[in-house]
């Protein structure tokens, strides 16, 4: 078919839905650094890991050497009922702009949960249910993750144990309705119902909580009940591969009408969405059977790839989890309160940290209020108002399109709209009240968070 | 195709989009009563409904012949953005029930302004623009109705001016900020900006406001502003007009696949979602090429059809709109707070009024607490989180599949899911926390609102 048929959104056929799950890894020559167990600085073996994590899924955390992984069919029935996400032609956009480039998006934001992080909830949970577990537990700050994660354990009928950062629980309480109406029991962090929860609120009894001590109790509360374990929504591997179903579909309804895309864009904060959006183009290139740029987003408040330096950190605060080799700012790093919540995470998938390494992938940071105005601008005309973190993506493919403009190139773009914004409006209240602002880390604030880098790195 | 082959959500081709609304009233022997001038009590004019609304939906409202109305394509582009709207067949919740029937939904609470409104207000917004219009002027309560106006004012560059019910402006920031970032200019009612608002607040400076009030102040601002028209948006025979799309896609994609439904069901409020949803089906009805059931489903605190009368009637409380005949429960009816906001008024669309008098549709009356335990059994089983005013048609449509149960009866079931519940969790925090209370007004109280009608009556 020609561009001229293009759609204003294109919905993949059920029988044209991907089955399986794409592995970059398998097709990345240097892999990503392995994990190492932080106490003997040694990589961690998959017994280790099997304590925090579904048996099943610490497979797929080492496994680098398969490319395909196929979806259960239990899991490809509930992608069913929000999946195929529609890749979307901008139209709108593009005739706003007076841009000669194409601009599509690939949308994941149509289902309760507001993004793509059900996609690897509901593959976690099935592996836990599949191992015969009880339930799981995890952290959520803003509450995304721990809205996926509650509605893929209620169709499960697997219990669900939420630590919800306090002061997120009580200023924002209308995630943490959604994840009570489907069942998960949230917990403000800290709290009394675990030793770290109480250690912490014995020397700080006014605390608000932060993400690192959420992912500790969550932890804690995992490892020391019978039949339960942690799972986490972004940064490893394994999310990685599960997110590789948003890829899987925008490339075939690509190749379905015969759309090559120029350039690739995605936000970026622990790196899952964009990593699963890039993930078969990538293989593509890996391969050398094409050429893609491909861009990631990061907000200048917390820019892990722009300023961070590329060493084994912690990937919690709480310093629990193993250590992994990624583009950190460092695990104490404290970033400004900026409104996209998530991705104000201190590094970086390993996947993308290792393939950024190699030059293969690029990256930029962008201010909150000209993010913002993207966003505005994208919904006034497209009619879809998205979540302040997907809008960097919208900022990158916006200036990508105004650069065409100029220089008069018919690019083709493709960007990651990973969510809606509907339980952001406070953020988008900040914005039309004109009281935003921008914040940007000085070199000597990076400087001296990445200096307490754990000694492994030498 | 066979019944074997459904899928979990049937999308049509753009190409396969109706281009036209289907006008009930042309296949209808007995028409709806005519609209009355409130001062003289003879049916309005062209000329003085022109005063109020658009010249072009003027005529929408007064055309009872015409079975077919095109769609302008600059209409038909904005639904491309975020239609066709999926029907989805609830394979989920069928197994979750144990029933033999197949239910299937529409469901519309795919785009920002999060339910099937903004079909109208797009329609209302274009005309108003061709005719040269600044700008137009609404109330809303919610919210619902006031986003997707500002979506479609933002979309067309036209002016919109929406005044909120204060209490809700004040408790609700949320779609109020929704409408800011679309443009919109949002004030609080009652106000400083008109006549009757300064009357009120001279009055009650403590008054929250009501939808009454805002109608009067949305009025108001209309008429004596250059270049203004005022716009509604549910009750009006217009907007069923408009709304009829949601029927024309179901049923196209129904005979797509060689399905039938036994039995109808939409929630009620001002009839519009019912309204559009049964409109194709209804003609079949009406015409003798096919027999259907047809539920609407009101809630128990606010019975316009069930405990209602069917005579003439103020459309708003300020008593400045003209006079319909309608089932009403009086237009000083007060219904108790429920949280289906969208569904608490006091009258119904004349058309639905008119099938409903003529037996040719049923109508039943659910409490508030039983449609939240079928909006969360929903919920955990289809991944969407529905707003309470759609819960209602939910609740219905799971009695129903629990009928066929019992009887082993392999009924089709279709039923309208008019939008998310995202921006309605303080509703569902306290149906969470079990606070939550069912009201029904008493005998005394309906015949006390209905003996105020107005004396057109005789």
């Amino acid at each position: 078919m020609s561009n001229n048929t293009i759609p204003y959104k294109i919905y993949l056929e059920e029988n044209e839905m991907p089955t399986q799950w794409y592995n970059v890894r398998a097709d990345m020559k240097k892999k990503p650094a392995p994990l190492l167990n932080p106490g003997t600085g040694k990589p961690c073996t998959a017994e280790e890991l099997s304590h925090v994590f579904c048996d099943e899924l610490v497979k797929q955390e080492l496994n680098e050497t398969d490319r395909f992984i196929a979806i259960p069919d239990e899991i490809l029935n509930f992608y069913k009922m929000y999946r195929p996400s529609p890749l979307v032609r901008a139209y709108c956009l593009e005739k706003k702009l007076g841009t000669p480039a194409k601009i599509y998006y690939k949308f994941e934001g149509n289902n309760t949960s507001g993004s793509h992080k059900l996609n690897s909830a509901i593959a976690q949970a099935y592996y836990a249910k599949k191992q015969g577990l009880k339930g799981v537990t995890t952290e959520t700050g803003a509450g995304q993750w721990g809205t996926a994660l509650s509605m893929a354990c209620s169709y499960l009928d697997l219990d669900c144990q939420v630590y919800m950062v306090k002061v997120s629980y009580e200023q924002k309480p209308f995630r943490r309705e959604v994840m009570r109406t489907y069942g998960a029991k949230v917990t403000p962090s800290p709290s009394m119902t675990t030793e770290v929860g109480r250690k912490i609120l014995s020397e700080f009894p006014e605390t608000g909580g932060s993400l690192g001590c959420a992912i500790s109790e969550a932890v804690e509360a995992a490892t020391t009940q019978e039949g339960y374990r942690y799972v986490l929504g972004s940064v490893l591997s394994q999310v990685l591969l599960h997110q590789s179903v948003i890829g899987m579909e925008a490339k075939i309804a690509m190749d379905k009408y015969g759309i090559k895309p120029d350039v690739i864009i995605g936000c970026a904060g622990g790196g899952s969405n964009l990593g699963g959006l890039i993930s078969p183009f990538m293989g593509e290139k890996l391969r050398g059977e094409a050429d893609y740029r491909f861009i990631a987003v990061e907000p200048a408040s917390c820019p892990s790839f722009t300023r961070g330096t590329y060493a084994y950190d912690f990937c919690d605060t709480g310093k629990v989890c193993p250590l992994q080799k990624m583009y950190t700012l460092g695990s104490g790093f404290m970033p400004s309160p900026n409104h996209a919540g998530g991705l104000r995470y201190h590094g970086m998938s390993a996947i993308l940290s290792e393939l950024y390494d190699q030059g293969l992938m690029e990256a930029r940071s962008v201010e909150q209020t000209s993010v913002f105005e993207a966003a505005q601008q994208f919904a006034r005309v497209e009619g879809i108002l998205p979540a302040p973190e997907s809008s960097h993506a919208i900022r990158a493919a916006i200036d990508e399109a105004l650069r065409c403009k100029e220089t008069g190139e018919e690019k083709t773009i493709l960007f990651g709209l990973t969510g809606t914004g509907y339980f952001d409006m406070y953020a988008y209240a900040a914005y039309n009240d004109g009281t935003m602002s921008d914040y940007i880390p000085t070199d000597e604030e990076i400087a001296a968070s990445i200096a307490k880098l754990p000694k492994v790195n030498g």
